[in-house]
């Protein structure tokens, strides 16, 4: 993997880090409890690999300096992130398991210095989790955001909230809530939504039951919210009242860019299992490894490992230089998620009847990736929006071209 | 589903039985259960669900009449084995269930009056379960048969066998094993394999670990098991000695359809889950299933299940036609296995975030379903075979036309 | 290929012979110009082909009897159409190419005797040629046929007849034109149309240019036709006043199921050309039949081939039956287009650089089968109606389950 | 297209200057002449665009400042030569078209000065042309190299040459010929070739039939020639003696990106002319490029072609590092080579039957891309030997881990 080769010699470093830190240390543990993080101990688990991971030099590689992250910018989160998605466990060792990892961003560029006192600094740390409360049962907000019935309404210097939320990852145990609520308009209508840092133990915040999910190689699982006359000051805005869909925004892009990232290393591993495997299995009279169809899906893999990593590559550059990256990030999030699917399919197949045991690690990996297709935007909306903004353009071009005659 | 409209009226009605008697009585049983049939409560909801399925003039559809079955042919059993997959336990209650309904087809084929008495009617009757072994752990029969390692000796009258399986559907809490063991030749050579009837109390067989894998609908687990010096007397032979890779066709082929049937209705239930909610959740303004790419999923799974059923008429007219049938058995089952696998997979995309969710059948039909590709030949086994025999023709015509200038 | 053993003897032997006519006669002529029938001898060469159909009993198998054909039903014809399709001169040899085909099946279910006396006979006959004058140039009647612009006014027991025709197959040369124009309603609403029969040399009627496209196998061009104060007599008018829309779908759904049947023969003998290739050439010192990724290609036309077959069979069964088949022709017509090309598109590739070049038939299979995509309705367009007929249905269900409450 | 925010402003300006002359000068010509550019006047042609290329400032971008190109480096090749493919006669224009492009890379890096004042500096400036003869017809050199049988033998200080070549492009007309011949071992082992420089008027040098084949727009045809008692002196050997097979990939690698670069433009003039049409028609009510199975069209083509960019970016860093880049050119060209296939198909299916015609550039554009699935190397062959690497690597991993132990 010579991408490495552009890095410079300091991440190149923290790379060969990770790596040796998630083979060494991490691995184990996820495959002696079948990455099950919920039965191999949850919180007090996530505690004690994340003291490691400080030992080890490689804790929260995307924080800032300042609140005892390295700093990395997205170019250089990239071959990190993918290090430590090589386990399922990797990510929560690191402190970049999703939605903290996001959150982490988010308030590094939208809280104000109080609010990073309070929440980025000790979110930062591992001292606590957090959770991003976006989503709502149907008729709400989902993959059409303009959906949302979450209200804020103002009076006496005091918000109230009211709503209900549904997939709320990380919300048994999080330590705050940083919840988007509507603050104009109406549901259907775009109109404005403000996002609130709300702490967990806030009168009328109410986690409720886990949603059973393909995957489960989340703490704090995938949980309803209801927030029910929950009331907090002013101070609880993030940001500005009404520019909550552009701070999504802000969080979405590379949050879904390092979504991939860690996928992508959950991807590599079943490649790598699986070849490993071909390797060194006979049938039919030849290595398996040998076999046409069988070099067909190890060079698929390979094909799409590649193209993965080259996108993610070109939207990584894009963030970096300040652009909004729309449509770069779009395009990465979806070849991505298809890509990583059939990159674990692959290798599933691969191995026969042993890539559908718990034996091996591929059965899970095949379910935990499958629902990356579907979050933070299925497929189809992503490629929705992407045309949409192609023919946009093609039709305001010839309308441009008409306009000059 | 005018496929009926070519079905003999008593077939007609038992369709439409079946359906009533799985929508009626088995699919809220296996919602309530979460698709768990050991959690579900095992043989005793089987025994349950069986009596049931009697009652409703719906049970052993395919099971010789003078065993109390219906003794329907292939052909007529593919619209009712569709029917009764449409639950997970479907096949179970009707007595279908795989490794059963093959071991029926078998045994009926291929067993001594002396062997159906004691074996074949029990077993019809759902009394007791049975298991097949054959698949052994690497480096013995999997894919390739021809590496079957697991001996059968005779000596003074009897025979002795020796050697582990691996994988054996049904096993814990089977009535009997069907074993293959080789009794003549060495493991890579073709050479001779017999089939033996084992009581499963006879000493030295153990039924090892259920190796836990991603379906989860069969009763018995997959199992590991071993055979340490079992020995039975000369009629525990099942057929002729040395044929046994011969009888493995006889039961395969028809069994890869039946596999075909089943699982074909577990994909029509996802799809009409999908369609269901599609039909009626609304975003972006408009129904979701007036979107176009959402009617480009439910067409693509029309055509799957169109083509699906079109494959398996073909195969089945060829069986109960007498004939081998071993590229339309190949090409039905592999064109099945991805299909269904495809049909399932744009229904769980179709459904969004619920389609990865508990709630729905949607996620654990995924995983159900996926192993298909691999069980009964993988994909790429049957594809090899197809394309010799297609090549090899190819081969001999030229050498014929060459022979006679 | 099995599947004439459901046939009777009688089209057995048709088959038979058609193979052996096609084989023997048409394939060394079409190899000979390289497909292109015009530059082969167009007009003359078809009428000496199709002497020889009739001399070898195989002439027009569709066409009623009592007009000299052989009475074929849909189911029937599939095999022989298939044979006849091996060639790309075959179907015209045998009088079954489009258009013709598909008038001499509308006139016969629609034609009154004196139209069949002065249109049907000669052209089942193979005495004059026809063409079928729907699709416009846009804005007008192509995938939508509600946007049909072309209108025929009556006045004085006359018709006037005024509009642009487009991409009319077989129209330099046809004898006449089966008209379709709007009797009532406006373009964009569906409203009415008729059809007329307008023999060639009726004052007015103007064809254009040849349209180039992909395609070169057909007699007469794709043309443009123009229509200017066209007159013709009530006697012209086929069936009855406003109901074009309806005789267009007796048309279309077998004629669809035709076009199939011929691209599938065209389909085989790409795949047998190619599969004759690999079984006797050599690289990387093995038979590249032999080479794995190869073997994939093969089955997986060995796949698609049945596949079409099998749902041919189903929809042609059901038109037999005097069914609508709106889904099973669409669902065929969809899979056959996409797999027929990808058939090709492997063998192709299978032949490598042979496979691009003039010397074999594979480059020019390739650029004959890829419009069938979007002839007869594109790929789209059928997946939509497929789509809203089973969203409708769940809607529907939904409604009337209600309504009972 | 934000690509170019990474390049220098001296290659920004080149990219937009070749943007201009290329859609300004040539389009024009290429559609004029319905892309045949042996119908457009060949060699004529080509000297009257290089002409205007030089004014335009756009000439030979590629080959060194001392021979008057403008000695870019693969990175900064790759937007300037898309921008040229956007033509099919782009690159002729600009004198980067195969073979002569990557001949004048290969003369710039392995050609002795005397050799380069001969035939670099004419061939960089456009005064001639020239063919690369390395494929045979079978069973010689094709997929495989190692099968190479045209034979050179040495005696009395010159080298006498014997073979048959096919397939080799531009020989019509070509300057001189940089033709491999075997100069040690047996055709099926891998032996020695040396390359050699042979005038095309030198004795012996017979060009025979042009082959016809999909792809029409090269200059001088794809050939079959015949070297017949080609005696050509020490000084036409092209590097050292038996090195020939290496330097053949010094050509290779290079050479299969520029394919891709060139390739990856005209992709992108079919989606260009596919979404403006959906942008601008209307059908069913809607514009077809608001419909959503159009719009999944047109994002996977974006997809594909920001895929494609984002491989070539890497594998030209790659090379430019002066890596072999074996890998990332195989999978660069693989991936291209399916990807522009796709987006073509899909650019012809969204344009309906106007897709398949020649009023439109999107036929001849399909015609002309199929091929580079095959050329280069057919994806079959770059697969394998990704794979061969790749499992290997596996094989040794654990030998040397075994070995440790």
């Amino acid at each position: 993997m010579p991408i490495e080769l552009s890095y410079s010699p300091e991440v190149t470093a923290l790379i060969e880090r990770t790596r040796e830190f998630v083979h060494g240390e991490i691995l184990p543990v996820e495959d002696r409890h079948g990455g099950d993080i919920a039965a191999a101990g949850g919180d007090t688990l996530r505690v004690r690999m994340q003291r490691a991971a400080k030992q080890a030099g490689v804790f929260a590689p995307h924080a800032p300096v300042e609140y005892g992250g390295l700093g990395l910018n997205m170019s250089d989160r990239a071959p990190v992130f993918e290090a430590a998605g090589y386990s399922l466990f990797g990510p929560t060792a690191l402190n970049i398991a999703a939605p903290d990892e996001g959150n982490v961003h988010l308030l590094a560029h939208i809280a104000s210095p109080e609010q990073q006192a309070r929440y980025l600094a000790p979110l930062a740390a591992g001292d606590i989790r957090s959770a991003f409360a976006m989503t709502e049962p149907a008729p709400g907000a989902g993959s059409d955001p303009s959906a949302l019935r979450t209200r804020a309404a103002r009076s006496g210097g005091e918000w109230r909230i009211d709503g209900q939320k549904w997939f709320i990852t990380g919300a048994d145990g999080a330590g705050f809530f940083i919840v988007m609520a509507r603050t104009s308009g109406e549901p259907g209508s775009r109109g404005g939504a403000t996002m609130f840092l709300v702490p967990a133990d806030t009168p009328g915040v109410r986690v409720g039951r886990h949603i059973g999910t393909l995957d489960r190689a989340m703490i704090g699982g995938h949980c309803e919210v209801e927030f029910t006359d929950v009331t907090v000051p002013d101070s609880a805005v993030l940001g500005e009242v009404d520019r909550g869909f552009d701070y999504a925004q802000v969080r979405l892009g590379p949050a879904r860019m390092t979504h991939v990232m860690r996928w992508l290393g959950a991807a590599c591993r079943a490649h790598d299992v699986a070849v490993d495997l071909v390797a060194h299995r006979e049938g039919f009279g030849q290595r398996l490894g040998d076999l046409g169809m069988i070099q067909k899906m190890v060079a698929d893999n390979e094909i799409d490992i590649a193209a993965t990593r080259a996108l993610l590559v070109r939207a990584c550059w894009e963030l970096d230089e300040g652009l909004r990256a729309s449509d770069s990030t779009s395009i990465a999030k979806t070849f991505a998620a298809e890509a990583i699917f059939r990159i674990v399919d692959r290798s599933v197949q691969m191995a026969g009847a042993r890539g559908v045991c718990e034996d091996l690690p591929l059965a899970r990996l095949s379910r935990e990736v499958r629902p990356f297709r579907i979050y933070d935007g299925p497929s189809e909306v992503h490629r929705w929006a992407i045309a949409k903004r192609r023919v946009g353009a093609a039709k305001r071009a010839d309308a441009e071209s008409s306009g000059r005659k």
